[in-house]
C-alpha cells in the first residue's frame, strides 16, 4: 500500500470541518490550516466559510487526503464519495465503530477502502503528525518539534499525554500515528514504510497485533536498519482481559509476545517512560561497541548506586586501561582516584569534568558513559552541560547523562536536550537506556544459523495419520530424528514380562493413555524395576491405582522403558493464536511447573535463538551440567528446532510436550512424549 | 543522647562563618542567620562583623549548637573549647578526616566530643535542616519546605540533589539531616530520636551501616511506630566495591542488608525516585487494609498498563461487589462498562471522575486507588485535581493518581501535591508506591512468634569442643534437636560391611573428610547401595577417586547411612560482620548453585521469617510437595530456627551447611552437616 498520499499530500480536505471552537471538526481543520505547508479545505455543507476558508459540499478533485470527522454512520457515504474523486488516503477520526461494538459498521468502511484502493488510518484515531511538512492531521493542540523519532499508538488517549511529555522534554518527532482501531492500516504498515525513510528509531504502543506473523517477519527486516521500541500492554492475565474489554480484540499470550519481540531484534519497553527514554537515547546516541560502561561523577553516593544498576541489568564496569588511569591521576586532584567509578569531587567545574570524559571516552575499554552531576556548591551546571554535549559530539559512543535534581539543574538540562544527550532524572533510568541499547547491538550483531533439518516427510505424514497412540508417537519423533530411550507398549503381565526381558533393568513401567495427563499424579508410573517380580508388582499396582481412578477404559497398556539417568529437561510446542507454533523449553519433571523457569521462541528457532533460550533459563548451568556430569547444549538446542519444523509441518498438531527429554553428555533421549491433535 | 539541643538549640554558635560570599563558612552563617527563630553567633577573630552581626574570637557561653566550618586540623580544638563553654551538640561540617584517610584525626575530634559529652553529627556533612523552627545549619542554599518527612543521608551530594526534586515537587520535611563520616551520631541514634517526635515517616539513604544489630533492633522498634524507608546501596559486588573505595568503609553483604532491612519493616528503595515516591505515598495518605486496587481512569490504554503493573507486583485488581457495578451503571455512560480497570471514557468531565471515585472508594473489596488522567480535549484537569483530593480527604484509602503528561496537566499536578495526593508521572510508579505501603502494613500487622527451642547445653558444648569430625557434629546437631539418617562411620572394607549390616539398603556411601567440601566434585559418594558386594566396590572406587585427587591424607573414613528419598533442601548459616548470624534456607543438592534460589535471615529467626524465607523461594512450591508428594513446611522453618538457635549459642562456628536436607512429610532429615569453625 502506498502511505505518501498518507503522510505527504499536496491537498487535504477535512470531511466535517466545523466552525465550532472545541469540536473535533474545528480542531483539527484549525490544526492543518495553521501549519501544514500545503492546501487544506473545509468540507461542510452547513457552513460557508470555517476559519475564513470557504467550505465546500463535497470532497472536491485532486485531494489526496481526506480527513474524516464526521458522525459514524456517515462515514460510508462520505468515504465512497472520496473514492470516486480520486482520493488515495483517508484518515478517519470519527469514533463509533467496533469499540462501541459497531463492527459491522467498520466491515463496510474497510470494504469501501479496499474497494475505491484508499489507504484509511483508523476509524477512532487521534489523527496523525508529520513534522516535516508541518501536517497536524489530528485534534491534538500540540504538534512537537522536528526529529527522527517516529511513533505509533492504538491507543489515542496514549498518544496525548506522550505528545505532552515529548514537548516538555524537547522531543521531537518525524512521524506520530494513532492507529485506532486499525481496520486496514496497522503496525506493519508503518513499520514498512518506515523501513526505508529519513526515520532513525520507531517507537509505539500496542495491545495486540493480529497479524502476528506477518508483524513478526516486517520488524525483523526493519530491525537490521533501526531500532524498534514498543510497549505492550496486556502483559499479565488480568491486563489481558482489560486488554480485550478495552479494545475487543484478544490481547494474545504475553509469551509468545515476548518471544516474537525478541526474534524480531523489537525492544520491550514496559511503560511510556521505559519507551521515550529508550527511544531518545537511541534516536541522538550511537550504539555502544560493547557492555562496559564508564561513570564519571562528583558524588560518590549515585556513583555507587548507578555501579549496582549496571551489574543489575547486564552490563559491565568498564575497568580503565594504564593510560587513562595515569592520565587521571595527572589531571585530577589527589583525593580522586583514578578508578570507575570516577569520582570528580564534589568541588569540581566543568574543566574537571572535560578532562575526566576526554581521558575515559578515548579509552578502548570504554564502550558508553554515565555522567552524573548533583548541583554542589562549585558545580558549573550549564558549563558542564555544554562540556558533556561536546564529549558526546566528540566521541563516537554512547553518553547518557543525570543531572541529579529539577529546579536547579534545569538550565543544564535544556543544553544537554539541545545537544542530544539523553538525560534521566534517576541514574537507574540511564543505565537501563544503555542496557537496552546494547541488547540492540547485541541482536543487530547476532548471527541467524538455521541448520537445514532432516526428516522422513512420508514416515511422518503416515505417522501423524495414525495419532495419538503410541507407535504413532515413536515413528513420527523417529521421522524427526529424535531419540527415544527403547520402550515397549505391553498390555498383560505377561507380555509386560516379556517387554522387561528385552529391555532390562533398571527399568521404568508407566501407564499409556491418552486421558491421564499428569501420569504421577495417577500413581501410574514405577522407576528402577530390577526384577520380573517387581515389573510384575508394578504392572499390577499400576493398573489398580489408574483404574480406581479413571474406571480403567482409559488404560491402552503399560509402558515398558529402560531407565536412563541425566538431566530432566522439558521442552514442548503450542501453537499461538496469533505467531503461530511456538516452542518451549524449561527444566523437567516436577521442577518445571514449581519453578515456572521456561522459555519460548517462535517457530523456526534459529541455532542461536535456541541457545539464547536455554541460556535465559534461571537453571541454564544444569543444562550445562554441575558437579561432574557434564554435558552439552546441543541435543537440546537440536530438539528445539525439529519441534519448530515439525510444527510447521504438521497443522493439525496443536501441541507437544517431551517430558522429560533426558539430557546426558551429548545426547538427548525423548523418555515421554504426549501429542494433542487438539 | 540527648539530640534535643542538636535539633531545638536557642543559641547557634557557627565558628568559621566567614564575611566572603560563596565560602562555605558564609552560607552556612547566612542560611542561619536569615531564618533560624533563635539566637545566631558568627565565631570569627579575623572578622569584625558577619552579615552586620559581631563576630566573636571564640564560642560565647550558652551556645546550645557550635556549627563548625573551620579547617580539619583546628577542629579538636575548637571541640574542646566548645566543651569547656558547655555547648551540647556540634555540626562539624568541615571534611579532610577518614574520608580523605585521616582516620586518626577523626579519633581524636570522636575522643573529644565523648570526652566532652558533645553531641556531635559528621564530620563532612552537608549539614542539617529542622524546618520546624526554620533552621538550615548546612550550607545547601534551599530550605525545603515544613513537612511530616524526615531524612538521613550518609551522602551529602545525595542530600542536595534530593533537596532540588523536593522543592521542585513541593514535597516537605521535618528535618533534613548529613550523617557524613558518622564520627559519633549514626542512623540509629536518628532513628531514635525520630520514633517518637512529630515525624510521620522516615526515609534515608546508607552506603553501609556499622552497628548492624544495633540498627536493626531500634529499626525494627521505630517501624511498629512510622515507616522507615532506606536505599542502600553498593548492593552489588561491583557496587560495594565502589562504595568501599568512596567511603573507606566495608559496604557488607547485601544479603545481611536486604534480610535485616525485611526483618525490621524497612522499606527498600532501589533510587532516589523510589526513595522520594515511597516515602511520600507512606506520608501523605493512609496505609491500605489490603492488596485490592481500583484503578480510575480516562484512557484504556494507560488502565491496561496499569493492571499489568498491579498483577506484577504483587496486588489485585479489586473485584466490585454489585452495589459498586450497579452504581457505576447509572451514573457512568453505556460505553463505559462498570469493571475495573474503570474507564471512564476520553470525554470525561471532573464529575465523572466523582461519580467513579465515590463508587468505587465505598467499595469494601477496594483497598486503594489508582486515578489515571490523560489530558484530551474535555479533560478537566485542574477540576479533576480537586475531586480527586476530595475524594482523598473523604475516604480513609489511599489515593495514588497519575496525570500523564507534564506541561498540559502541570496546574493539576500542583493541585494534587498540595492536597497530598501524590502523582506519579507514569502509573508504573504509582503502582510500586502502592506495592512498597501494602507491604509495610503487611509487615505491620504480622505477628513475630519465637517459639522456645530445646537444646542440651552441656551435650552441645561438649561437641563443639570436639569439632570438627563427625561424632562431634552429630552429637552437635542431636543436642539442637535436629534428626540424622542412621549413619555409621566405617574406615575399612570390613567396617563398611559391618556398618551396612546396620543401615541396611538402599545406603549412600560418601566420604568423610573435613577437607573435601563438593564430595560430588571427588566421586566421593555412591547411592542405592543394596549389597554387600556393592558396598565393598563402592569403598574402593571411592577411595581411588579421592586419594586420587588429594593423596588421601583427608580421608578420614566413609559414612555409610540409610539413603531416604524426599525433597532435598539446604540449610545454613553464616557470621555477617555487620548483622551477626544469618541464616539460609534454598533447594539442595546440585539445585542450590544452578538456580541461585536461597533466601536469608538474621538470627534469631520467628516462625513467621521462617515461612516468608520458603515462601520467598522461587521453588516454594516444591518444599509443600506436588504431584501426590505432600510435605509440611514446618520441619525446615524449625531447622532455620534451630540453626539460629545455635549459631547465637556458640559464636565459636563460623558457618554451617546442611546439604541436603532431606525433607519427607512432616520429617526432616539432616543428611549431611558441615561446620566451619573458621
Amino acid at each position: 500500500m502506498d502511505l505518501e498520499p498518507l503522510f505527504s499530500p499536496e491537498k487535504i480536505a477535512v470531511v466535517g470541518a466545523s466552525r465550532e471552537e472545541g469540536k473535533t471538526g474545528h480542531e483539527v481543520f484549525e490544526n492543518l490550516h495553521h501549519g501544514f505547508e500545503g492546501e487544506v479545505v473545509p468540507v461542510n455543507p452547513n457552513a460557508e466559510t470555517v476559519e475564513g476558508e470557504e467550505a465546500l459540499d463535497e470532497v472536491p478533485e485532486g485531494t489526496d487526503l481526506a480527513v474524516v470527522v464526521v458522525p459514524s454512520k456517515i462515514v460510508p457515504d462520505v468515504l465512497r464519495d472520496a473514492g470516486e474523486k480520486g482520493v488515495d488516503a483517508a484518515i478517519v477520526i470519527s469514533a463509533g465503530f467496533s469499540e462501541t461494538g459497531n463492527g459491522e459498521l467498520e466491515d463496510e468502511v474497510r470494504g469501501i477502502a479496499e474497494h475505491e484502493n484508499i489507504a484509511l488510518l483508523g476509524p477512532n484515531v487521534l489523527g496523525m503528525i508529520n513534522t516535516e511538512n508541518s501536517m497536524n492531521a489530528s485534534f491534538a493542540s500540540k504538534m512537537p518539534g522536528e526529529g527522527s523519532i517516529s511513533f505509533m499508538s492504538q491507543s489515542g488517549a496514549f498518544c496525548t499525554a506522550i505528545l505532552d511529555y515529548a514537548k516538555a522534554e524537547h522531543i521531537g518527532f518525524r512521524h506520530f500515528v494513532s492507529l485506532g482501531n486499525k481496520a486496514m492500516l496497522n503496525e506493519v504498515d508503518l513499520l514498512e514504510y518506515w523501513k526505508d525513510d529519513d526515520t532513525d528509531t520507531i517507537i509505539g504502543y500496542t495491545e495486540g497485533i493480529d497479524n502476528g506473523r506477518e508483524f513478526l517477519e516486517t520488524a525483523r527486516e526493519v530491525s537490521k536498519e533501526k531500532p524498534i521500541v514498543m510497549v505492550k500492554s496486556g502483559r499479565s492475565d488480568e491486563g489481558g482481559k482489560a486488554a480485550s474489554s478495552h479494545t475487543g480484540s484478544i490481547a494474545g499470550s504475553y509469551e509468545a509476545y515476548n518471544a516474537a519481540f525478541r526474534q524480531a531484534g523489537i525492544i520491550e519497553a514496559e511503560s511510556n517512560r521505559e519507551l521515550l527514554d529508550y527511544g531518545r537515547a537511541l534516536a541522538y546516541q550511537p550504539l555502544p561497541d560493547g557492555e562496559n560502561v564508564a561513570v564519571v561523577t562528583n558524588a560518590g553516593g549515585p556513583g555507587v548506586i548507578t555501579t549496582d544498576e549496571i551489574a543489575e541489568h547486564g552490563l559491565e564496569l568498564a575497568e580503565f586501561s594504564d593510560i587513562t588511569r595515569e592520565e587521571l591521576e595527572s589531571s585530577m586532584p589527589a583525593e580522586a582516584a583514578p578508578e570507575n567509578p570516577m569520582d570528580v569531587i564534589g568541588d569540581a567545574g566543568h574543566d574537571r569534568y572535560r578532562d575526566a570524559l576526554d581521558a575515559v571516552m578515548k579509552d578502548e575499554n570504554v564502550d558508553a558513559v554515565v555522567v552524573i552531576l548533583t548541583p554542589q556548591a562549585n558545580t558549573e551546571i550549564e558549563k558542564t552541560a555544554r562540556t558533556v554535549v561536546k564529549a558526546s559530539e566528540k566521541y563516537d559512543k554512547p553518553v547518557m547523562a543525570s543531572f541529579m535534581g529539577e529546579q536547579d539543574v534545569s538550565k543544564g538540562l535544556d543544553i544537554l536536550e539541545k545537544g542530544e544527550v539523553p538525560d534521566f532524572q534517576d541514574p537507574v533510568d540511564a543505565v537501563k537506556a544503555l542496557e537496552a541499547m546494547n541488547e540492540y547491538r547485541e541482536y543487530r550483531e547476532g548471527e541467524k544459523t538455521y541448520p537445514d533439518i532432516d526428516y522422513d516427510r512420508e514416515k511422518s505424514e503416515d505417522a501423524v495419520g495414525d495419532l495419538p497412540g503410541f507407535d504413532a508417537r515413536k515413528r513420527l519423533f523417529d521421522a524427526y530424528g529424535f531419540t527415544l530411550p527403547l520402550t515397549v507398549l505391553a498390555d498383560t503381565p505377561k507380555e509386560v514380562s516379556e517387554a522387561f526381558s528385552r529391555v532390562g533393568g533398571p527399568a521404568v513401567m508407566k501407564v499409556e493413555s491418552s486421558g491421564i495427563h499428569h501420569k504421577t499424579d495417577m500413581d501410574g508410573v514405577r522407576t528402577g524395576l530390577e526384577t520380573k517380580e517387581e515389573v510384575k508388582r508394578a504392572f499390577n499396582e499400576i493398573y489398580d491405582n489408574v483404574y480406581h481412578d479413571t474406571g480403567g477404559g482409559e488404560i491402552d497398556g503399560m509402558l515398558v522403558q529402560e531407565q536412563l539417568d541425566g538431566l530432566e529437561v522439558a521442552v514442548g510446542m503450542k501453537r499461538d493464536p496469533q505467531f503461530g507454533p511456538m516452542v518451549m523449553v524449561g527444566l523437567g519433571g516436577i521442577y518445571i511447573e514449581a519453578l515456572n523457569d521456561v522459555s519460548f521462541g517462535i517457530a523456526p528457532v534459529s541455532e542461536e535463538e535456541a541457545e539464547r533460550m536455554i541460556k535465559e533459563l534461571r537453571s541454564h548451568e544444569l543444562f550445562e551440567g554441575v558437579r561432574g556430569e557434564e554435558h552439552s547444549l546441543e541435543p537440546v538446542k537440536d530438539a528445539i528446532m525439529r519441534l519448530g519444523e515439525l510444527a510447521l509441518n504438521h497443522e493439525e498438531i496443536q501441541s507437544i510436550d517431551i517430558n522429560p527429554l533426558i539430557l546426558k553428555k551429548d545426547k538427548a533421549y525423548a523418555a515421554d512424549v504426549k501429542v494433542d491433535l487438539g
